[in-house]
C-alpha cells in the first residue's frame, strides 16, 4: 500500500497520529474533522496515499465510497441536521489543503456558516455536444 | 427499479427526456449539466430513484461511485482544468434542487465563478469525542 511519510492523513491511517475514529476497515477510515465546518463534520479517506480522486482505481474508490450512505445516515441521526453536503476537493484551486484524498461529510442547517454560490451558466450553440464528445474520448 | 414518474432525472435515465450522455451502464448515468458552473460540469446519477444519498444501499452507491475516478480524469483531460470539486447535496438547506441523488463533477480554474467559504470551527473540550460516540452508535 502506497504511503507518503510526510502526509498527515497517511500518519493518521497508520495510527501514528491519533484521530477520533468513526469507523475503519482495511482500505478506508472515517474520522472527525478537528476543524469542523459544523458539528459532526466527518472525513472519509482511503488508507492508501492518493493525492486526488482521479489517481484512484475504480476498486479503490469502491472500497472507500461504499461507506458514504451509512456515514451520512449516521451523521444525520446523531446530529439531527436537516441536510448534508458530501464534498471532495481536488487541487488547491478547488480548496484542497491536505494532499491525500478526503471526502467531507458536512452537516447542514438553516442559518449555518458554510455557504457556496451557484453561478449556473450555459453553453453556446453546439458547445455542450462538442465538449461532451471530447470528454467521452478521454474515458 | 424504483422510479418517480414526476422526477426529471428518472425521465432522463429512462430516455424519455434527452440528455447529452457521457457514459452509462445498467445502474448509473453520467451526462452534461445543462446549466454548468463551469464548462465540462458533469452529473453522475443512479438510474434508480433515490432522493438523498443516505437512502442508497452500499451496493447502489458502489455501482454509481465506481465511475468517479474515471469521470474526473476524463473531465480534467478534456477541459484542461486545474482542479475539480466533487459535490453531492442532500436537502434544500444543502442546495439540493432536484430530488434525485446526483454527484456534481465541477471543473475548477483560477478566477472562476464558483466559490465557497470554509468557516472552520472547533469543539469545546470533550465535545468531539462525545459526538463521535453518538455517530458510531448510529452506524
Amino acid at each position: 500500500m502506497k504511503k507518503d511519510p510526510d502526509c498527515i492523513f497517511c500518519k493518521i491511517a497508520a495510527g501514528d497520529v491519533p484521530c477520533c475514529e468513526i469507523c475503519s476497515d482495511e482500505v478506508s477510515l472515517a474520522f472527525m474533522d478537528i476543524s469542523p465546518l459544523a458539528d459532526g463534520h466527518v472525513l472519509l479517506i482511503p488508507k492508501e496515499h492518493c493525492v486526488t480522486v482521479d489517481e484512484m482505481s475504480a476498486d479503490q474508490a469502491v472500497g472507500v465510497l461504499k461507506h458514504v450512505p451509512t456515514l451520512v445516515r449516521a451523521v444525520r441521526a446523531a446530529t439531527g441536521c436537516q441536510g448534508v453536503n458530501v464534498l471532495q476537493n481536488n487541487g488547491r484551486v478547488a480548496h484542497q489543503f491536505v494532499p491525500h484524498v478526503h471526502f467531507h461529510i458536512i452537516p447542514r442547517n438553516p442559518g449555518d456558516e458554510f455557504h457556496f454560490n451557484w453561478p449556473a451558466g450555459s453553453y453556446p450553440e453546439g458547445g455542450m455536444k462538442e465538449l461532451a464528445e471530447k470528454i467521452r474520448k478521454q474515458l
